[in-house]
């Protein structure tokens, strides 16, 4: 199976597109831009909702549903917002199609006119600010955190699985405070939560910072991203929380009379990760082999593989395995026995390698003399012998090992590869030779970070939350710093 | 709070929307005809997408995600199914806004015409088969058993919160078969899912039945449903569950070879539930009062209302509570602590009978001198007073038969609203005076079916899976008929 990915130092890209597919995660529909998650593909996201989805109820949110319509004057109401959302929206104009008269097939109906254009949400700022206009009066109903899962279309010109996708699914959070503080301490809470997910479960270690201004939401006061390097030296987005000051509120006209009976505006939030997640997890750690799932997001992390010729083997077999499985399963640790005779036992390796499935666990008739099994690890593809008895708790450990070896080989890759520079052409000789994370002396402006990217390609990802206080020089303009942001190549 | 609610039996339609509204469950928002999901309303939505969720699982189906487009030539392919869907489609024209000239805003900018028009999906028949095709070469291939939780769209006239939206949630599962018979198995084994689910969990009694072919889904060969009766008397059709026959296999194209190598068009089968359930389950069991929710599916199975004057008497109070809350928490019964000092008892009384929370305990200093509290149950309002001790035991089999009485008590509404006729004038005198499932002969024809729909505004709902054979004569036309069918005025 595995026979024939493209290696990721010969054609990265390649390798990825190829890993999708051949995984069985996804696939490109013939509608442009939009992808299928397939049921593998599926399966992986599912365990990443369900791991937020409790950490955002842990949090105190609670889950809504808004419609996917957003009114085209509602999109307008906030300038910045329509700004950066009106170049990629898909327009719904018509309610009816009908027959054709010349009998070749059905047409919109011009008489099915919408009488004001509705937008397929790019994001849901706008439709719930209005209705949260009605549902605050005093300070009693703040906060509101609400979050909603859903899906949501960006007519992305340039299109890639996973990464940017024209339909994507999502969860975004909005939520509502009565002070300024509050609002940011929930801003900076939630990317707290999205970076212990992605370090715990995803295995990723993030950079959490701030956006400069030319790279926040529209709409927002501040964006708060975490960052993660991939494999190619390439940085990637893998989540935002922003401030949004009382812009949506003022945009939407949402007051609240405070415990003096003022009335204010009022504070808002929003943050959203979405299935762009599946590519980081897939860059970030997978190999020539096929993919490396972290234990706490596979599907399934353990196969077992027996390894026979006919029923009567195959049945001694099982009875050991039974033993075994019914062990891990009550460990809440998710099992396969793959008892096929129509693939060989190497061809299930092989296949099992390329989706990822962290322990491999194979018994042939040898082991049954000795009571033992092979197990084989999929993120360092050694193997060893375990006796059966005590098998289940071996694993279980084995589990958590994984779990933590996967993330500390990123660390250590994302260690190798940030690099600190001081001068300009160094700068540049460093994008060019391994890329990574390099952290920069820069003056502040909008007009340095637009030279730089326009002549190396690289952005700042962000201003690092806990970048230590450090003087120095703007490595363009020599105009003093205070302290180095993170530059980077992204996806 | 309860106040005002107006009464089933003067305004059933008035007390829905009021219901729904106070209750907050859901809104309608200002996009003509789509909801918002409020949520409390969403809380329960993911009670039943997990019971579901989880019955699809324990039957081999696996989810995955497919696009929200549909291009119009797809909507086409397959005849009748264009026929059933053009009339209410919302169809995506453009992919770009721009600043009005005049600066009075954003309009949709000419240049960014699609080429084809996208469909936003009304069901993902065509745009799943479109994809079957290439995932099915032979029988190894199949089956293929997938479902799908999304939004989807039909742009209907005249909505309703909940039972007719313009958007709804549902779930949709599209399975592929290499022979009829293993298809129309599916078909039957996910009719028996929707109806173990209404049944135990919704606590509604549904009938099981097939469509005559006027009310087939629009590319079926045959579609059966789950009917259930509201208190008003009318049809509500819970769930559907299609046989595809080859209908959507020959539309795209997806053919497999067998195991004699021989070439075939694959069969198929989709079944859905939605959002419309929630209008079934507020219709069903609540009353006067508001919601009442059967336990399986409330999200606040138990409250617990302190009655208490000052710190001291609550912290006393909260200590006896925290007993009883562990307890019932670690038999998996949520439970809810209300402490505010801002609400009166009564004043939570009320709020959560509206709520239709389906246990409520009140302790107050009484309780604390003897050990005791008092129970209340919401379907019942029966009111007792039990020892704390062992409460919780008490509490775990309340539960079950609160689910077990509410079903009951549907169960007996629907029996004492079923009524066998046979003849016309007593078949509409039935209508008028009590509604209800009205058991007819009918004589097999359209035509038939036609007229008593235009005269009665009855349809028939089903011809019941398990019903009886029963010669008889077509109340309507007096021709021979073998069994009675099912006729109601529906939603």
């Amino acid at each position: 199976m595995s026979k024939g990915l493209p290696k990721r130092n010969e054609d990265y890209s390649l390798w990825y597109n190829e890993l999708v597919k051949r995984a069985d995660l996804a696939e490109n529909s013939p509608v442009r831009g939009c992808m299928i998650i397939k049921p593998y593909g599926f399966s992986i996201w599912e365990k990443m909702q369900a791991a937020l989805d409790k950490m955002f109820k842990d949090t105190g949110h609670t889950n809504a549903y808004f419609p996917i319509f957003i009114p085209k004057s509602y999109l307008s109401k906030e300038a910045s917002h329509v700004e950066g959302f009106a170049k990629e929206c898909a327009v719904v104009t018509h309610y009816r199609l009908k027959n054709a008269p010349d009998g070749s097939g059905v047409i919109v109906d011009p008489e099915a006119k919408l009488e004001e254009e509705l937008i397929i949400r790019p994001t849901s700022e706008t439709v719930i600010w209005s209705a949260y206009k009605n549902w605050v009066q005093s300070y009693r109903d703040l906060p509101i955190l609400l979050n909603q899962w859903a899906n949501v279309v960006r007519w992305e010109m340039r299109t890639r699985i996973f990464l940017r996708t024209a339909e994507f699914l999502w969860q975004e959070g909005h939520t509502a405070h009565a002070t300024a503080k509050e609002a940011q301490e929930e801003t900076l809470q939630m990317l707290e939560v999205y970076a212990t997910f992605a370090e715990q479960h995803l295995a990723l270690p993030v950079i959490r910072g701030v956006k400069t201004p030319n790279e926040r939401f529209a709409g927002a006061e501040d964006t708060y991203c975490i960052e993660a390097l991939m494999q190619d030296g390439k940085a990637l987005q893998a989540g935002t929380s922003h401030f949004l000051g009382q812009n949506f509120a003022k945009a939407f006209d949402v007051k609240f009379a405070n415990k003096e009976g003022k009335l204010d505006y009022v504070w808002g939030t929003s943050w959203g990760v979405s299935t762009r997640l599946m590519g980081a997890l897939i860059m970030a750690h997978s190999d020539d082999e096929g993919l490396v799932l972290p234990p706490k997001l596979a599907p399934i992390q353990v196969v077992i593989v027996p390894i026979f010729k006919g029923e009567e083997q195959l049945a001694k077999i099982s009875e050991k395995v039974q033993v075994v499985r019914n062990e891990l399963l009550a460990k809440g640790i998710s099992v396969k026995f793959d008892t096929r005779d129509t693939h060989s036992p190497g061809y299930k390796f092989a296949d099992y390698e390329l989706k990822g499935v962290p322990v491999r666990i194979a018994i042939g008739p040898r082991d049954l003399e000795n009571g033992t099994a092979e197990v084989a690890r999929r993120d360092t593809k050694e193997k060893k012998v375990y006796a059966l008895e005590g098998l289940a708790n071996h694993i279980e450990t084995l589990l958590e090992d994984i779990q933590q070896n996967i993330y500390n080989k990123a660390l250590a890759f994302r260690q190798a590869n940030t690099t600190k520079v001081d001068s300009y052409a160094e700068f540049k000789e460093v994008l060019d030779s391994k890329g990574g994370f390099v952290l920069a002396h820069w003056d502040g402006t909008s007009e340095t970070e637009e030279i730089i990217k326009d002549e190396t390609k690289a952005t700042i990802r962000c201003i690092p939350i806990n970048a230590q206080p450090e003087e120095g020089k703007c490595m363009y303009s020599g105009k003093p710093s205070s302290r180095r942001v993170v530059f980077a190549r992204a996806y």
